[in-house]
C-alpha cells in the first residue's frame, strides 16, 4: 500500500513518523512550500514535534493535494476539521475512486454538521466500506517521544482494516481493530465537549471528588447516545457487541478529561472563571473543537433524542447565556 | 437515628463533620484519650483534617467502643480495614442487635480476606438487610474543605438506605442510593490494586496515553470481575440493572488512578521504579491497600473465574516475585 497524508499539524506529522520510523514510504501534503524546504533540509518540521527526524529518502513531499492523492492508494486525512472542506475542494469528483481514506480527523466539520465520511459521500460519492478512522488516546508529543500508545482502526471491512492497522504497528504503537467506524467519530467528538466542560467545573472550583463524578457521568452520557445513535440512524453495528470501556471510546475521553494542556480543557476554565467566549477566543487565540461540536450535538440530538444534560448544559454556557454556576448547579442533582 | 462514629482517622474526621454540620448528635470512638481531650478544648482532630472545626456540644466522645456502639441506633464503621478485626473483637455477640451498621471501610479484611459484612456476620450474627456501604470518590480533605462531594449509599433496604442517606446531604454532600452492597465493596478494593498498578506504570516510564488506555481497560476489568462475581455468588441484585459507570464505581477508580497523592500509586511508582516490596513499605513507612488486596482478589477469583490480567499482572509483582517490566509487557498485548 502506497500511503498519502494530508495536513501537516502535530497529529499529522506523529503519523508520518510512525509510517516512516516502519520505513514505509509517504506521499505528503504540506500546505506551505517553506515548510516542506525546511523539512527536506533539516528533516523535521520547524512548527510541530521538532523532536521527531525523518529519514527524507521515504518522503514525497508536495503543496499540491491532487498530486498527493494521486500518488497513493490509502489516503489519510489529518487536517484540523475547521479545515477539510477547504483543503479538498477543488479536487475532481472522482479523485477518491479506487483509494481507501483514513479519516484522522477528531471533529464533526462545523459548517455543515457533518462527519468527514458523510461530507466525502456527498462531495466524491465514495463507497463507506473504502473508509476507515484512526482515532483514539493518543497525545502526538508522546508519539514523538516513542511512548507507547494505542491507535484503533475501525471500518466496515475488517480485513482491509486488520492490513492497514499492520502498517502502523511498530515497538511504541500498537493497533486495535474496531467495527463501529461511525460511533468512534462520535465519540471523538463528544470527548471535547465534555473536556471544554471539565475546564468549566474547574473554573467554578469545583475539586478532584466532584470531577471524577463528572468524568464518569460524561462516560455514562457518551454510551447512552451512542447507543441511541445506533438505533435511531440505523448506523451498521451491532450495540451489544461493542466494549465502550474500551480504549477508543473511554481511553479518549479520559486522557483528553485530565490533560491540563487540552485546549478544550482551557478554554472550559476561563468560560468557568467568568471570560466570555469571545474573550476567551481572544485571549488564547484559537477556538476550541468543543464550542463548535456542543452546537453540532445538540442539533443532532435533536433526532437522537438521548438524555445528555452534560451536553446541553454546556451548550447552554457556550450558546444560551446561561451562567456556568448556574448551569452547574442545575447538573449537579442529575450526576450519580 | 443516633449516630456512632467508629473511627477517629482523615475519613471518619470528614464523617463526624458532616453529621454534626448538619446537626446531628454523634457518639464518637476514638481510641487515644489525648485525642478526645484536644478535641474537646481546640475543637479539631490534632492529627487529621486541621480546618474541620467542631460544634463539640453534638459529641459524645469515648475511648470505649462499646459505649459508642450503646449510645447509637447506626453505627458508622471506619477504620482501615486491617484494624476492623481488633478494633471490634472485645464485644460481646449481640453488639450489634437491633442496630443498623454502615461500613465506610475501603477495603477487605486482609487476615481472613472477608468484607466487613461476612465478618460480621460470622461474629455478630447480623442481618445483611441492617448492613449498609457509605463509599464513593471522596478525599476526605475535599469533605473538610466543603468541597461538592457525592457518597454512595448501598443496602438491600432501600427505604432504610435513603432515610440514612438524608442524614448527610447538604450543600457540600450529595447522596447516591444503590442496592449492589457487595459489588459497590469489590469495587472499592479492585481500585486500589488498579491505583497501585498505575503508579507501576508511571514507575516504569509509560506516558499519559498508556496511562489512559490502562485505567479504561481497568474499568472494563472492573466491570468483568463485578459482573461474574453476581452471577457466581448468588449476590442479590440484578446486574443487567447496575450501572457500572456511576461514580461508586467508575467515580471511585478514577479518582483514585489519578491521584498523585494515593498512597497505592506512590507505593506502585517506587515498584515501577526496581524498589523490593520491603523497601518500598520502609521508604513510605505504611502499607498501601492494594497490595494485599491484590492477593485477597487473586484468591476469590480462584472461585468467580473472571478474566483479570491487569490483577494478576499486578498480583505477579507484588507476590511473585515477576519483574514489573516483564508483567507490564505481557499485559501491553492484552489491552483494548
Amino acid at each position: 500500500m502506497r500511503f498519502g497524508i494530508i495536513g501537516s499539524g502535530s497529529w499529522a506529522t506523529a503519523l508520518a513518523k510512525i509510517l516512516t520510523d516502519n520505513q514505509h514510504p509517504i506521499a505528503w501534503w504540506i500546505r506551505n512550500e517553506a515548510t516542506i524546504h525546511h523539512i527536506q533540509q533539516r528533516r523535521h518540521n520547524p512548527h510541530y514535534l521538532h523532536t521527531a527526524y525523518f529519514n527524507t529518502a521515504l518522503l514525497n513531499m508536495s503543496h499540491q493535494v491532487a498530486a498527493v492523492i494521486q500518488h497513493a492508494d490509502v489516503i489519510i486525512i489529518a487536517v484540523p476539521s475547521a479545515f477539510v472542506k477547504q483543503t479538498l475542494e477543488g479536487l475532481p469528483k472522482n479523485a477518491f475512486n479506487n483509494k481507501k481514506i483514513i479519516s484522522a480527523v477528531k471533529g464533526i466539520l462545523p459548517d455543515c454538521n457533518e462527519l468527514v465520511n458523510d461530507f466525502l459521500i456527498h462531495h466524491f460519492s465514495i463507497d463507506l466500506r473504502n473508509y476507515f478512522t484512526l482515532l483514539g488516546p493518543c497525545h502526538a508529543e508522546e508519539v514523538a517521544a516513542e511512548k507507547l500508545s494505542y491507535l484503533t482502526f475501525s471500518g466496515l471491512d475488517e480485513a482491509m482494516c486488520t492490513a492497514i492497522a499492520s502498517y502502523f504497528t511498530n515497538s511504541y504503537l500498537n493497533t486495535i481493530i474496531n467495527h463501529d467506524v461511525i460511533g468512534v467519530q462520535y465519540a471523538a467528538v463528544l470527548k471535547n465537549i465534555y473536556a471544554l466542560g471539565a475546564g468549566i467545573a474547574h473554573g467554578l472550583e469545583y475539586g478532584d471528588n466532584f470531577l471524577s463524578v463528572y468524568i464518569a457521568n460524561c462516560a455514562n452520557e457518551m454510551i447512552i447516545f451512542l447507543k441511541k445513535l445506533v438505533q435511531e440512524h440505523e448506523i451498521p453495528c451491532n450495540p451489544e457487541i461493542i466494549n465502550y470501556t474500551s480504549s477508543v471510546y473511554l481511553g479518549d475521553l479520559l486522557v483528553t478529561c485530565y490533560s491540563l494542556y487540552s485546549r478544550n480543557r482551557m478554554f472550559g476554565t476561563m468560560i468557568g472563571k467568568g471570560y466570555s467566549v469571545k474573550a476567551a477566543q481572544l485571549e488564547l487565540n484559537m477556538v476550541a473543537e468543543g464550542y463548535n461540536a456542543s452546537k453540532c450535538i445538540h442539533h443532532t440530538n435533536i433526532q437522537v433524542q438521548a438524555s445528555i444534560p452534560i451536553i446541553n448544559a454546556v451548550y447552554s454556557i457556550l450558546w444560551q447565556h446561561v451562567a456556568p454556576h448556574t448551569a452547574f448547579k442545575k447538573l449537579e442533582a442529575e450526576l450519580i
